[in-house]
């Protein structure tokens, strides 16, 4: 069942248990959909009103985009418990000769190589959203703006929270090339979050919205 | 019906609405039971474990303790609501007469005391939390360190989301030594909260744990 079927309460208790999923990957990805909530509701709070009257159809796309990108948040979720699931089934291949361990060693690296990738798909998705937090926070309904203030420091911990699953799982990768690549990515995107975050921030103190 | 009895699906399309509630404060109360329920999932990953066996006791209380403070959030998600639907009916009242303006004014103020607590008890919450990660992070189960990271980033988030909530609604306060008294309050909690954090992210960072 996908994570956004269960309560809220069922889905606290199910990362409160001692199971290792759902962790800190799925929390993550059920954060950033609630910061994707908060950026639509502010859209969605400006759209019909006269002040904002200009600002109606660039409202009405971050809406649109918000609800798509919800949906493939969800995606994520599951997908980060399945690639978690997948590195635990490797590591339980047997290991008792030469042959064994290699392939028990490339099924693990495989499996590693999700248990990255989803979590960096999740940090793209925060850089996503932030930059429609900004758009809301500057043309958006003023009213709003500690919502949109909200959504912005929910962007920053699921970008935080991606971040530190990319790195764990970095430690173990043995492809160099690709460990570069996952890191000067998640540098650039690190950049970005914190740029719509400043500004965000900026704008709110400069124009005494808060 | 309770925030923790609805699908996180629908709890974020509420959200995403144009109705104003449930906004940031709900979102944040949310946001600190996901905190609470990591910190508890650390402190579960870690009872059991011959190597920390002398935390174990710890490890427990952190468990009970979270066990009440996700109850407590769900309550202040609720009252989140109430206080923002208490102001909004305040604000309805007829403002004919000298009478009748005195009388909503005086309402209006109430209600925004009640709009002023609810997230100052959640900030308080967000403190009472990340002081709990950050012992699960130097005690607990090392495996489990990027949701102990995770939490202290959802612990952080959920108490700049209540502090954009008390401000906002701290504007239109008019005593003044209320005022100052939640601001004060406000700070220390800030303090403490960001020691915290940063006394986690200095630990992960010194040890290598991550």
């Amino acid at each position: 069942m996908g994570i956004e079927n269960i309560t809220v309460g069922e889905f606290v208790e199910q990362v409160s248990s001692k199971e290792p999923v759902p962790g800190g990957g799925a929390v993550g990805a059920v954060v950033a959909a609630l910061a994707a909530g908060l950026t639509e509701m502010v859209a969605n709070l400006t759209i019909g009103k006269k002040k904002y009257k200009e600002w109606e159809g660039e409202m009405e796309r971050v809406v649109s985009e918000m609800e798509k990108t919800k949906e493939e948040l969800y995606l994520i979720a599951k997908k980060d418990m399945d690639a978690f699931n997948a590195f635990m089934e490797a590591m339980k291949l047997p290991k008792n000769t030469e042959e064994e361990k290699k392939i028990r060693q490339e099924k693990m690296q495989g499996a590693l190589k999700g248990a990255i990738d989803v979590p960096y798909e999740l940090a793209r998705k925060a850089r996503d959203i932030i930059k429609q937090t900004e758009i809301v926070t500057e043309f958006g309904n003023k009213n709003a703006v500690s919502d949109a203030l909200s959504a912005a420091e929910l962007c920053k911990a699921a970008f935080e929270i991606a971040k530190a699953n990319v790195y764990i799982n970095l430690k173990y990768l043995k492809d160099e090339k690709l460990k570069e690549y996952y890191e000067q990515e998640t540098d650039e995107l690190e950049k970005q979050v914190y740029g719509s975050y400043n500004r965000i921030k900026e704008m709110i103190k400069e124009n005494g919205w808060l």
